[in-house]
């Protein structure tokens, strides 16, 4: 393992992305994501990615040159065009306008299309809880999953993300995919060489399976069975049907170089507490739930971890394996 | 069983409800939203839900003559009071005043205060899918779930529901709760004398149950586990640290006629199609991902099984069990 910086490991994952035709501003935005992913604990949204973002940006699956704009502009909705460059500086641009709109109105809607993997859907909402305000984030994803009854993939994995803010701590951090484990999982285990338990995926014949290889080529289980696969085709309308962007049928997988652009949408809400009861009501209700769920020892608060683990990162860097270092200082050179 | 219409069924629901005091449009509308979950197949939040409002107008834990009222209004936000009487009235306030809101901004949300039960959830978004929006409903409701690796009971079944609107059928509903099952299926199960699966619930003791009324006086279990455990906690976060309503573990259960004002809370998002990619994208979008689930004849549409069931209930009526039917008419008369 190699210890490196916060520091060190942006410098070279942007100097990665700006070698594999990335602008400059677009690298420097997925890194700080990458590496910030990293930091908290998140490795199937981090390093990792590096490598398979550069390999879009080469192939072309990615527009390195793309500038996200503002398509459509109402007083509580816009939309984002990312232009198929990756995600980040699109998601950023749309956080941005929909909390410009939620401060004027009470709400508003963001949605983003032509974009690509968005990373760990909390990330996206740091400005939100920044802005004192409350944060949904929704993201669709190249298909792995059926539809309830159905043996084709369709959805995405799909993930929720919400943040609501805390006056003297940091924010509760909701964020999860809608399979039963994030297909990075099987990314790491499948890097690895490792088994993966039963329950986390089928083969491509729709058989159970351990070889996270397997389930790669095959297809996830949702979440909580029938609910979870309700809820992704929620998130998939909500991210495409709004916006224009392609279904996670429509999208070829991540995880090969070679492929279509994705086209992928992302969709973000974001509230203002003042224009409902207020940040004082809003606050007092915070911290009795937070009192309460804390009454019981062994419940951890959700965000709480990942905020610990990218405090010590940024004191005392990242342990990085080897191969990943070696990959990284190759990409960058 | 008895066969009764849904005209029938809606006088019987609304005399038996303003007999327990509620005024004649607070009756009618909570008649009409049992009826229609009766009718759509949702028996846990049908018919037998009329003696349990019934008791709580009785008893003062819901009052008869409360008027929902705008208290807060923003161009895209506001909040409702529902004033201590039945939800219905209120949430059908908030989905109107969010609509408008929408309609000019193009996305709002409109929450929900004091307020008590809301029913199948889905059912206050058919006005956003008639209109040609896109909803997201959610609902706290009285302590039944602990939080994740927690033994007391903090959050709610907290359910979720999404409509989509088609150009030429009837909308996709997408409604769920955030247990394993709704705790609805627990109180007909008791009602019926049926044993439950092992899996829904804990008794008291935090123990597996398969008796449904122990799991009634105990805990629920989560739907995918961690993840609908996340949910329930957004859910509760939406409801109440907005609205200022009481967390689940703040409200008695709605199993007793005896108990507090549940003072709960309920959130609604309205987005229109025409503020972002537009209508024509958004029915090509819709169409062709319906089109794709068909691909697989084992698929069903979400939402489609309670059209059908609805519309056959208009034209042959709906079967009630004798006990029901009787309860209904003695509470009516």
């Amino acid at each position: 393992m190699a210890r490196l910086s916060i520091a060190r490991l942006n410098e070279l994952a942007s100097a990665a992305l700006q070698r594999a035709g990335a602008a400059p501003e677009m690298a420097r935005m997925a890194a700080a994501a990458l590496v910030a992913a990293e930091a908290q604990g998140l490795g199937s949204h981090g390093l990792a990615r590096v490598a398979q973002y550069a390999g879009h940006l080469r192939s072309g699956r990615v527009d390195g040159s793309a500038q996200p704009t503002v398509v459509r502009s109402r007083a509580a909705a816009c939309l984002v065009d990312a232009g198929e460059g990756l995600a980040f500086g699109a998601c950023a641009l749309a956080v941005r306008e929909a909390i410009t709109r939620a401060r004027a109105g009470g709400a508003a809607f963001a949605g983003v299309t032509r974009s690509h993997h968005f990373g760990a859907a909390a990330w996206h909402l740091e400005p939100v809880a920044a802005a004192g305000m409350v944060g949904l984030a929704f993201g669709n994803s190249p298909a792995a999953m059926p539809a309830w009854g159905g043996r084709r993939a369709i959805f995405g994995t799909n993930p929720i993300a919400a943040v609501f803010p805390r006056r003297a701590a940091p924010p509760l951090v909701i964020d999860l995919s809608l399979s039963e484990v994030a297909r990075g999982k099987l990314m790491v285990a499948a890097r690895e060489g490792r088994p993966i338990p039963a329950g986390w995926a089928l083969d491509k014949e729709g058989r159970p399976t351990t070889d996270p290889k397997a389930g790669l080529e095959g297809l996830m289980l949702p979440a909580g069975g029938l609910k979870g696969a309700m809820l992704a085709l929620m998130v998939e309308l909500l991210c495409c049907a709004l916006t224009g962007a392609a279904f996670g049928f429509e999208a070829d997988s991540f995880f090969s170089e070679a492929g279509n652009r994705p086209h992928l949408g992302q969709a973000f809400v974001v509230i203002d507490p003042d224009a409902l009861a207020g940040s004082e009501v809003f606050h007092e209700r915070m911290e009795t739930l937070v009192a309460t769920m804390q009454l019981d020892p062994e419940v951890r608060l959700p965000g709480q971890r990942r905020v610990e683990l990218g405090q010590q990162a940024e004191a005392q860097g990242i342990e990085v394996p080897d191969a990943l270092a070696a990959q990284l200082e190759s990409l960058a050179a």
